[in-house]
This record gives structure tokens, C-alpha cells and sequence, in this order.
């Protein structure tokens, strides 16, 4: 075969692809808010494999301000195939008993991370994301010190996700604890026909040289909107607890397989919706 | 399983994922310029199973003015969730002997069409489309009749990708014909790790309930653009032949399977590239 | 001079300029839904030339889905230059004892229609606006005929605006009527320096050539959003009367100055409300 | 008068306002890419009040990729209406003898710094607009080193505008030259009806709290595109010569008027490019 790619469209050189091969390599920051929701809507979201976390509801909502790049890093100066925003809801679990997170929704501002998101198990739609950045000069930036604010939104589809802020006190001890356990997420891909995927399995999401910054911590406020495709009222903050912010750098080869779903269930499962065939 | 889905995101009704279930309803209006480029560099993008068309070189440029919903409709009262533009390169070719055709690059505006794409076989990228429309009033519209004129462009990350003019003459007696035989697309998942894809088939695109409107024909004219990501200079147009204006619509239950790729031989190609692991 | 333009950017031939010298064309499609807000909101919208309307709090929400061009029709072939969506929200109100209305807030999806309203008095921002089309073929879209359902939503700056819903009963005998009477709105462009303005003018929107379509009426829901820049809750519907749907197409000259302002009267209030020099 | 707004939407309370009232406050990172172009060019899109620059042809092509706020900095929590990105041709010139700069054209890619601009006297347009960032973690993102690339792309309206790469090699001494006398250009606002506008006048951009980091400077190069509204073909480099990057911000309270333009001068020349009423 003389044509080539990690994924479509193949070309002679593979360079059409919408994904290049990994590794890649990823610099961005974040802006998190932990918080409380209900543990039963939590619970409702994971897959049989996932158990609830030890701490019931614990919750992430993480918005990131990336820029990414492969192997070659050739994407660095053509920054518009380079950067995306990300907005995700995070949930603590378990997997066979050992911490593990899960992200349950997640949008992005950009066609190759979206597509690179579903190869990794993000089960990603587009979005508008924004979060307060911090420059060098000037009045119109907070600077990483007490009392600065930073706030973000995420709207998707005409239709309202998120908006948080963070007020910053201090470098925090801890950091942020719910995403600290690997993600364990699903890889989803339907088949040709009918409704039981080809692809349908629980991986846990990796990554080395991970850099982290010192992390700020302080107070944070979060509302999820409720007119939206996705049920977000069931997983509406409960209580608020910390927010955080920090820069952060990884580089991922892949992810790793860890159970097979049942694909045949997930079939009846949405057949039975009267959604489906 | 208590999670429900067509794809992810899973969700306990199944509401949230980005594709719903087929079948799929699409309305469109189409304008489409058939030309003639270098049947090398036509042949170079065709996987193994397919063979070059008898007409060599054959392509057409289509853009798509498009709505679509799912079985219930009831997307079309959440037009951002229905509506969506496309642009995309066809050339003829061959299966088993009969004549086929192939969507070697196309662009799309929205997420769920995206992801269906990938579905279905088509390698989207995100992109800008647009294409002239007609209103039932006023002057700034053209309407169809003899001297009419309709333009579109597509651009993509910051790059430019084509423009495309059309100016009608008449009814059509035979319509376009290199999208006439039935596309054979590449449906192609990367696996969680390594190049070696999960999912990498040739599939036959179908459909049902087919409507089309009377086709207006006319001269045309076509540009592909010089600094994209896809090699579209070897794609030029050598010779344009005619351009072509329509309404369309379908539905579609799934696609078929008519044959594995070699996934194996893909990622030794890949890597042979120099680009991967 | 060698500089020409009709606005900025000024260049030898002119072409540069963001929106070309009028007559300007217009075809587009409708969506309006008609409602009664709090008659002392709409009353606190108006600028002291204006009263209001005899029916109280009248309003209408109109989704307007265009294609607009000058007079050498160019912008036709090159349609991201000639079509925009745009979401307005119309008050009756009287001038000088006669019937008029007013553009209270409007949005727009492109910079050439955003900076030609300003001209003409519509305080544009950019939104996203989609409303559902019709089309001639497939199951993907309604039809002009009872029990067609047609919706539409807005969004600006990561923030819900609007979203409406009309179905289809019949051809409407009178058709919407808020929208009557002429346009009565503020040109306002500000100084290099200070809060009193340049331009502060009531001007009279006209056209000529009007053209429109039957006009289809049936019954309707809209909502407006809390969480705007704007304060929306105030004009929220206290009760939905009637939507409409139809096409449209008129010409542009330019629109009339019926008033000055009180440039000294805006400065100073705009001081007083402590947000100024 | 109880409506308030410095800019329209004029509202109770003034907060619907596009633009807020000044001061505004600006933070920001810079790529600058200075070039010299055909002279005759240049001087062609100068106005009668302003001459040639000593150093015939200086340009330099701008990318600003910023956060801006109001006195009480709200926006900085709600970072859409805060951060945008910016690409500008600027030249050099004399007014009254004296060193001088002018902005000839310019994206952006957001509604209320586009008005902002106009308000000021830049011609901005719409566009899209990125450059590589630096982050303080990962493998993907350049350092302020030698070494390090910086990349940028512009575009607008389905059209290729500007692509700049430059490369670091060492902290400047001068830093970026065509840039620093002050800007002079041109407040234009049309009239209601006819082609003589209403303000038309020649204005020194000023500022005050300047801030800047360390200037990076190193190679560079620039590729203005050819299929665009604007005659940039025109204004294309003959030489690049140095590119430059750093961090800047300033506060801005208005402009200072510095002539009046000839408006019925405009208007006649308008007229009789054949474009006019």
C-alpha cells in the first residue's frame, strides 16, 4: 500500500492526516474547581467496570489552555494547528479498587484534538472556551499572586456549559486531588451498521516527563448551565470546594487497554432507548 | 449496563452522545464542479482494492448547503444541532471491475457531522464553507434561470482550500457524473496504541428514499489552493469541465463492509514514513 | 485625495472598504415571534424623542437569515461576504404621534453587516444565529405548510440569548405587526476623546422595492436568557402571541436623520453612572 | 435622558454599551516582522496630511495576541470579553515633519475591539488570528531563547491573509523601529445617506503606563497572500528584514484629534471611482 497515516485522510505521505502518530507532546494551562454533586448521578454515569469514589460525588471541572504538538514539533509555528481550549467534567472512581478518575464530558475548540480526544477515550464535541490568562505587562492581567482572579467559561452549540472563577490565596500544598488517579475512560468507535460498536473498551490514560508548575490555590465559584444536550443538572455543584491553577506539560505515546465493555449490551441498552434501528 | 449510546459521550438515556442512531434524514443543496486533474496523483490517493476510473482523472469538486436530523426530527427545531456545510473532492475509480467513486478530502463545519463522517468513511477535518443561495425575494439572490450565478469557497485553518464559481445555462439532461457510481470511503480508527489501526475497511455508501431536483448545468470554474496541509497542487484542475446546481435528499441506515484493508501493511508504511513511533 | 472608500480601510480604488457605498441589496428569510413584555422595561429602552406604543410593551423577536449585496452585485459569487444571520429585538413606540418601532438590541454573524448597522443605527454585536430552513428535497426539513415547525436560538460571547419556536397554521392575513411601522434608532458614534459623542442622530429606517412572500402564522414559544451582558429579564415575555415566517427583500439607500440627540445629556448621565472619565 | 452607553446599545444603566467608556487597559505579546515594500505603494495609501517616511517603503506586519479591560477590570473575569487577537500593517511616515506611523490595515477577532478600533481610527475587519505561545511547562512550547520559533497566521473571510515565522537569537538592543513614533490615522464614520461622512479626521494615538518586557529579536520571514479584498499584492515584502517579540502593555484614555480630513474630497473621489451612488 503506498498510502499512509495514523488516521484519514491517507495520503503518499501521511501528511494529510488529521492526527499524526504519537508521541505528542502537550504545554498548557489549567484552571480547575473541585466540588461536591450528587453521588447517585455520579454513580449513574459510570460504566460497570468504574466504582464510585471513596469520596461519593467528588468532582473536577477542568478547563485547559493548550498548545500541542508532535514529534517533530512542526505544528509550533503554525499555532492554529498548534493550540485548542478545553473545558471537562471530571469524576473520581475506582477501578478494581484503586483510585481512578473519569471524564464524563468534554469539549474542545479544535478539529485535531477532537478527533485525537476520541482515539484517546474523551468523548469530545466542539466548544467555545475561555479562561483569564496572565501576562508579562500591563494592567489588563492578573499576575500569579494573592488575590488575583482568573475566570473562564464554556458555551457549546448556541447553548451555555460552564463559567467559574478562581480567586487566588496561596501555592497550595496539595494541588488539586480528584484528577491525581489515572483516568479510566472509553474508546468508542460505532460499527458500519447496526448498533454495536466495533470499538468499545476501558483504557487508562498514561503520559511521561510530566512537568507541573507550582500550583496556586483559593477560593472558586462554578455554575453549570441547564439548558443543555447533556443532563448537567444532575451533576450541578452541590458544594463548591477549592480552585486551582497551574501550568502543566506531558507527553502521551498512546493509552493502555484495561477491560473490554460489553459492546453487545451497550447495543440493547440504546436499542431499548426506542432511539435506535 | 445502565449507559446508553450510539457513540460517547454514554449517558443513562443516551441523549448526550454526538451522533444519535441512524437512520439519518439529509436535505441539501448542492453545487458541484467536475474536472479533470493528473490521473497519477489521482491513482496515488486510491487504496489497493480500488482501481483508477476509465475516464482518468476524473474528479468533482461538491460543496453542500446541508440539514439533517435523526429519526425523530428533533434537531430541526435546534438548527446549530441540523444544519452544516461540506466541501469535498471526489474522483472516479473502480471496484471489482464496476465504476465507483471516493471521497479522498473533505471539510465540514460541525462536530456531529464530523464524527458521523469518521463513521461512515469520510475523513473530515473542520473547515469554512460557503455557497450562494437563493431566497424567494429581493434582488440580492439569484434565482434558477439561465445567467444565474453561484460561488463558494472552502478554507481551513487559516489556509485556503478552493473556490468555485458556477453560472447556469440550463436544465441538465444528464446531471454530474463522477459522484453517479456508489463511494467506496476508508471507515479507520486508530487502536489505543501503536499505528496498527482497530478499525480500517473499505465501505460502500448507500442510502434510501432518494429525492432530487431538477439539476441546473453551466460553465464553471475552479481553484485548489497551494499552502493546505493536503497536497491539493497535484489535485488542480487540468481541464474544468462543467459545474452543476441541485437540491438533494436522502437517508441513511449505515454503510456496508466490502473490504478489510491491510492494517498491518498501513503501519509499516506509516512508520516506514519516518513520522512515527 | 487618492484615497477612496465609503468607510475605512481607505485605499486607491476603494475596494478595501468594510462596507461598500449603498444602494445595498437584501433577500432574506423570517422567523418573528411577537410578544408582550413589562410595558415600563420597554418604556426605559426608549430615548426621550420616542414614546410608547399604544399597544403597551409590544415587542417582537426576529431572526433574520440574509444575503445582501451592492449594487454591481459582486459579493454574490463570493458568499462569505453576502450572507449573515442576525437576531433583533423590536419595541412599538410613537414619534411625534405616529406609529414607529426600534431596534433595542441586535445581533449579527459577520463584521460587514455588524459595522453597515452602525451606520445605520443598529447597536450590533456578533452572535451566533441559526434558524431551520426549508428545502426543496428530503425528509430533513419542513415544508411551508401546517404543522411545520421552525426554530431558532441565539448566542453571543459564550451566552444564551434566545431561543423560539414557530409552527405553522396557515397564510397569515395580516402578517407581523410590531415590524410595521418604520424604524426609529440611534446612530451613535463616539468622539476621539470624551463621553459626548460625534454622531448622536435619530434616523428613520426606509427601503425601497420591497418584495415579500406569503407570510405563514402559527403559534410560537421564545425564551429569553438571564445571564447576558444585556438586561434581557426585563424584556422577557410576559405573554407569546403569534410567530411568523416568510421571505423578504428590499433596497437601501441610506436612512434619514428625524432628530439630534442631546450629545451633553448622554455624557453626562453616562459620567453620572460612575462608569466614565 | 435615562439611557446611558458610551457606545450604543444604549441602556439604563449603560452596561449593554459594545464599548465601555476609557480608560482601557491593554496586556499583550507581540511578533513583528519588519519589511520593506514598494514605496510608491506605501505612499499610495497615505493620506494628503501625511508624507513619505525617510526610510522609504518601512513597514512592519504586527501580531498581538491580547487581553484588554475597563477601569474596573470585569471583563479580566469573563475572558471572552477580554482577549483577542490582532494582525496589522503598519508603515512608517511623517506628519508635519516629524516621524510618524500609520495603520494601514487590520484584523481582529472580536466585536468589541473591532469597534474599539474604529473608535480610534484603525480599520479593523474581522479575522482569524494565531501565534505561538510560550508556557512555562512541557515540550510544546518554545522558551524565550535562542533558538526558539515563533509562528503567526492571518485570516479573513475564507481568504489567506499573512503567515510569519520568526526565529530567536538574542535580546534586542533596539528594538522594533518602524513602530515607534507615533500612530497617525483616520477616524471615518459615515453620514446617514450620501458619500460625504460625518467624521472624517486625521488622529495621534497616545497611551500612557507603557510597560514592556525584554525585546526578542531574530530572523524572519513574511508571506502577505494575493486573493484577498485588500491590494496586498501591493504592499508584499521586497525585503524582510528582522522579527521581534516581547510582552507589552499600556492604558489608553481616547485620541487626539490632529487634522480634518477633506470629506467632500472623499466623497467626490468615492463617487467617481464608479462605486458610488
Amino acid at each position: 500500500m503506498t498510502l499512509r497515516g495514523y488516521t484519514g485522510p491517507l495520503s503518499p505521505d501521511g501528511r494529510a492526516a488529521i492526527v499524526p502518530p504519537p508521541p505528542w507532546h502537550y504545554s498548557g494551562d489549567f484552571l480547575i474547581v473541585e466540588y461536591r454533586a450528587d453521588p447517585d448521578a455520579v454513580a449513574a454515569l459510570l460504566p460497570p467496570e468504574l466504582e464510585p469514589a471513596a469520596e461519593e460525588g467528588a468532582m473536577a471541572a477542568i478547563f485547559a489552555d493548550w498548545q500541542s504538538c508532535s514529534a517533530d514539533l512542526h505544528e509550533l509555528v503554525d499555532p492554529i494547528n498548534a493550540q485548542y481550549h478545553e473545558f471537562f467534567l471530571l469524576c473520581g472512581c475506582r477501578f478494581e479498587g484503586e483510585p481512578a478518575s473519569r471524564c464524563l464530558y468534554i469539549w474542545v475548540d479544535k478539529d485535531f484534538s477532537m478527533f485525537r480526544g476520541w482515539i484517546q477515550g474523551f468523548p469530545k464535541r466542539l466548544g467555545s472556551i475561555h479562561m483569564t490568562r496572565t501576562f508579562a505587562a500591563g494592567w489588563a492581567a492578573p499576575r500569579l499572586e494573592p488575590g488575583a482572579r482568573f475566570g473562564a467559561t464554556c458555551a457549546a452549540g448556541d447553548r451555555q456549559i460552564a463559567r467559574a472563577e478562581v480567586t487566588l490565596e496561596r501555592i497550595s500544598e496539595t494541588g488539586p486531588t480528584v484528577n491525581q488517579p489515572p483516568m479510566h475512560n472509553t474508546r468508542l468507535f460505532p460499527a458500519a451498521a447496526g448498533l454495536r460498536p466495533d470499538v468499545f473498551e476501558l483504557v487508562r490514560a498514561g503520559g511521561r516527563d510530566r512537568e507541573v508548575s507550582d500550583v496556586w490555590e483559593g477560593s472558586a465559584s462554578l455554575r453549570l448551565y441547564d439548558d443543555t444536550l447533556e443532563d448537567l443538572a444532575h451533576l450541578a455543584p452541590r458544594e463548591v470546594l477549592r480552585g486551582f491553577r497551574f501550568s502543566f506539560g506531558y507527553t502521551v505515546d498512546g493509552t493502555e487497554v484495561v477491560a473490554r465493555h460489553d459492546a453487545e449490551a451497550l447495543a440493547r441498552a440504546t436499542r431499548d432507548s426506542g432511539e435506535g434501528l
